[in-house]
């Protein structure tokens, strides 16, 4: 069941540490696992790739079987139902056409003395895109993180995703990476496969950014990987936190906290009203619909250990609170949510009204469903287009504008005591 | 002396082994000390802070003289010259009105059914400024990280520096951090200060977002909290690639060079060129230059381990080799500059033509010169005011949009086993 706080200081606490959910204890034995996994990959190659498959996914990949060939994506397209493909083609669509909005473009400015400044922007040459598999082996992750990359028109987008029972991988993952515009797959998960995505090996390219969720190794793989190519997040369990006034509907918080709890034992679900009707309703509609929950062990693990539900006096306490936890979803549930809006600060993604429900946007609203969690919404976004591109800075300069700046670059030179830096002014000007 | 290869395997080879140059053998040793240094503040707080000023910076600090006082500002007022007042002054302004442009503002799209879907931006709350002391004690390292932040509008900008003998920190460095905003300064360095921004101690505030460079202490050390807080990048040595043709000034390109090899016995100094009379005499004329540098001995070091010539045929090779290297600091002392720019994938700052050496950018032309480094051009840009914000993304869905994709949203959820998600859907519509 649900607990229901209402003391403002152990609400904080609490929020504190469901945010700090992700810090195991074991961390530096699993680092030091990965270490030893990306040094083997980096040094063995393809056969490394195929010794760690058998061990931790326990297939044995033939060599040449370690791509996925193009006989098999076309067969995925069989193997699932029309209704599937239509819906797995519509949300390509609509995320699509939120992606191709207000991307990155290049710009100059001129300004006086013919000096040209501006940014130019350009894709990486090949992004990365890890897909879980198991429990977590959604289509839906590799449309949203194939599409952005799609948009920024990155050339190669190279897809690994390990293997399950007799080498097979999800043919709805299949589907959506041909839909999404996936140019490779690799049958390999783990961090042997970050490993691979960053260093390269006989089958595998070399990549410039890795995205996408995993398990423990492959997010600590990300981060030891980092620096080598860019990444996009260091993804922990998700959560929800909602905020819900009176007029919200108890079935519909419940369903959505639900929602929620059920993709992993250790994900969040945060209730924050200012109604406490609404609190004891809920609390009750929750247990409710674990009932008869066809994932009742693991969505009760969860909310038994990431659930909360905490009364506020207003609703302007219940988002400072939301502020604290800087949540991954936010949903207003609330009479005025563009009012209540105003005073967020911090979220990956704002669910706004009652007819808003997270599952909306996890699937087809548009935006990316891949968003900070932990808190990294404090700094964090969700991943997009411009996770697949960056710029230059352009900078040119003429020898009148030179001649105005270079008082000033000398006497700076001098205050850091690079002379070679002054010179460079120095000998192009009089 | 500049060696000049002219063999493509060996350039591509020598390319790389300069780029990853940062790559140390002892990292692992260097990182459990880092993570020990962090342990401990977040332990100890302010008595781990000046216990390791103590011991790695010789200096020891009274508690109440971590925070850096107002009227030790205005005193560093006094002991600057007025010329270097101005000249911050002037790149203050100049770098602050290029930042201001393009900021990243907040959107929405109001689609059909009344479906509003947007970006709302809002700035990190603290953000974390490191700056270097010692050697690379740089004014214009505080103006390029504190400006962004300003124009960002974060609220509070907390800069950390090591104190240097008597505790002093460089005054044109306290002048910058004035003018350029930072509202609070710490006399702290090292991985210890990267710890203290992350977690805070009873002095210091936590903050969001970690920026500047710094040595390898430190470095590992952002690479260690980054996820807990976010940070600008990885930064390793410095780097310029010079693209040259037959037109160019060979005093001005080896000049150039050694601007470079000036910051850092790592720092990497290239010319790609096709003219192979340049080649000879910018290899002479770095020579020459080099003869009464005031900092010959480092600068000496950098060109001989990480300076080379290569001769390619044609500049369109030249850009390739570019490419592959993806450099911090880009010039194209060529004819067609801007021709020659369509061929440019990867690079941290372009400076196009034969007045716009690296120094303008690195003091006052306006872009940042906080650069991705050891190719990390490939997928990362220059430090900016999106660096300090974020966006959440907006969902507003109406009951009649939400009836339309409920169908498609339910099989997606079917697809992937998540029967809550798709009673949240469901629930809500007929």
């Amino acid at each position: 069941m649900l607990r229901i706080i209402t003391d403002q200081g152990e609400a904080r606490q609490e929020l504190q540490r469901i945010s700090e959910r992700t810090y195991h204890e074991n961390i530096e034995t699993q680092s030091a696992t990965v270490r030893e996994i990306i040094a083997t990959v980096k040094k063995n190659g393809d056969r490394a790739l195929l010794e760690y498959t058998e061990k931790f996914d326990g297939q044995v990949i033939p060599p040449e079987k370690l791509k996925v060939s193009g006989s098999e994506i076309d067969a995925a397209y069989q193997q699932i139902s029309p209704d599937l493909l239509q819906a797995i083609k519509l949300a390509a669509t609509k995320i699509e056409a939120f992606h191709q909005q207000r991307t990155p473009k290049s710009w100059v400015q001129f300004a006086e003395d013919n000096v040209v400044l501006g940014r130019r922007y350009t894709p990486v040459d090949r992004a990365g895109l890890y897909v879980p598999g198991g429990r977590a082996s959604y289509p839906s992750t590799v449309l949203m993180n194939a599409i952005p990359a799609k948009v920024a028109q990155v050339p190669r987008i190279v897809m690994v995703t390990p293997p399950s029972e007799g080498g097979k991988i999800n043919p709805a993952v299949l589907v959506a990476a041909s839909e999404a515009g996936v140019t490779e797959i690799y049958r390999v998960g783990g961090a042997q496969a970050v490993a691979a995505l960053a260093y390269g090996t006989e089958t595998i390219p070399r990549v410039d950014v890795i995205t996408g969720p995993g398990n423990i190794y492959v997010t600590l793989a990300k981060k030891e990987v980092y620096g080598r190519v860019g990444i996009d997040s260091l993804a922990g369990p998700s959560e929800v936190l909602i905020i819900a006034d009176s007029q919200a509907n108890p079935v519909h918080v419940a369903v959505d906290l639900l929602a929620q709890a059920e993709h992993d034992p250790m994900a969040a679900a945060i209730l924050v009203t200012d109604s406490e009707l609404l609190a004891q309703q809920v609390q009750a509609e929750v247990d409710q619909q674990l009932e008869n929950h066809p994932r009742r062990t693991l969505t009760e693990k969860a909310i038994a250990h990431y659930g909360v539900i905490i009364l506020t006096k207003n609703l302007t306490e219940a988002a400072e609170l939301s502020n604290l936890f800087a949540p991954e979803h936010l949903e207003l549930e609330v009479e005025s949510p563009w009012d209540l809006l105003e005073h967020i600060r911090h979220a990956g993604a704002i669910f706004l009204g009652n007819s808003s429900p997270e599952a909306v946007g996890d699937y087809l609203a548009g935006p990316n469903h891949t968003l900070p969690t932990s808190g990294a919404a404090r700094y964090a976004s969700a991943l997009g287009v411009e996770t697949f591109m960056k710029y230059s800075s352009i900078i040119e300069y003429s020898p009148s504008a030179l001649q105005k700046v270079s008082k000033a670059i000398i006497d700076l030179t001098i205050a850091e005591g690079l002379p070679s830096h002054g010179n460079s002014v120095k000998y192009r000007t009089k």
